[in-house]
């Protein structure tokens, strides 16, 4: 009886501690520990992403808040190596899309269909310019830099818009239409240098209550 | 001897589910997680924020990648009642404001100090145009919005900038200087409701290598 008893708290030991060692695994690393920890990648192993790491990726992206719901963003997911290769002419930059996993091209659409302010209900909605494409399209882009960082993967934010030769060039390269606009291009991939990121916690950029 | 075993027993495995049940405690919501749990929330319970989640907040919208490391953001953090109750005149927008905790304007220093484009290394920097302000600022607001979800604070990105009459205003009501405007107006609070995030995933904006 003893030894059953015995046996059996032994069995529940174990149990538990199997249970624990699940547990105990590396939790995913938080929120605020993954925005702290996003630093600038420009150098990568090479290696290729999974089509499920591009999706995660690009989910993340997708999930950031947009004005009026719009949704304005497009995305270009360049993984062909002949493609990546001639997004730039430059060394610096063609080294980090040639060994990064892939390069995702974050675009916007620059029209919106909208009813004119103050106009009737059942008026006809009319194309205008969507003036926050830009600021949902940045917030995509910094949702997909932290995204890859949570992943241990690594990304760099290379700007395009406003700069008008390089809109030109990417959008003339990549065959954008002239409705969406090239707003950043990131090389993602399996990091090869592990750069500390920069503390940028200053109190004089904060004011309070009035300027 | 079999007593003294199976007390041993019993006490490991006591120890192993205690040990077990800290590890068990809800750990920090994942960056993934918070990424796509973040969803604008617009009513709040008028409970005060502490320095410290103001200080988290700020703290994580500074974390954001800038243009050549300008960080050209600014920050106005507005407790004040009076201040918060004048901010707005429009119902929705003015109940907003005053049931959040704290309202965090952000800015940008839309110039910068740079040596022109091609100039010898000791050539003094001019001040022109800051061309990525606004995609900074707007990366940093996605932070500080995802920071919020994080402390399971609620928070929405009410727009300024582009529109000009709102950046005027703004800027008049706040004292903000012509050489900074007014991004994004981002109530932060206590949530007093609980949507439901939008599933924002469409394949449809995705292209693969070329448009």
């Amino acid at each position: 009886m003893k030894k059953t008893l015995f046996i059996g708290a032994l069995v529940a030991a174990m149990m538990v501690a199997a249970a624990c060692g699940k547990k105990a695994q590396p939790a995913p690393k938080s929120a605020l520990e993954v925005i702290k920890a996003r630093t600038s990648i420009r150098g990568f192993t090479g290696e290729k992403l999974s089509e499920e790491q591009i999706n995660t990726l690009l989910d993340a992206a997708m999930a950031a808040p947009t004005a009026a719901n719009e949704q304005p963003w497009r995305f270009i997911v360049i993984t062909d190596e002949e493609v990546k290769a001639g997004l730039y002419s430059g060394e610096v930059h063609k080294k980090m899309v040639v060994t990064a996993g892939a390069v995702i091209v974050v675009c916007g659409e620059n029209t919106r269909l909208r009813r004119p302010h103050g106009a009737a209900p059942d008026a006809e909605p009319v194309r205008e310019p969507n003036p926050y494409w830009y600021e949902d399209c940045s917030a995509a882009t910094e949702n997909l830099l932290l995204a890859a960082t949570a992943l241990d993967l690594g990304a760099v934010w290379l700007s395009c818009y406003p700069i008008e030769r390089s809109v030109n060039r990417i959008r003339t390269y990549l065959g954008i239409p002239e409705t969406v606009t090239p707003l950043a291009i990131v090389p993602v991939g399996y990091p090869a240098e592990s750069p500390a990121p920069k503390n940028k916690w200053k109190p004089e950029n904060i004011h309070y209550n009035k300027w």
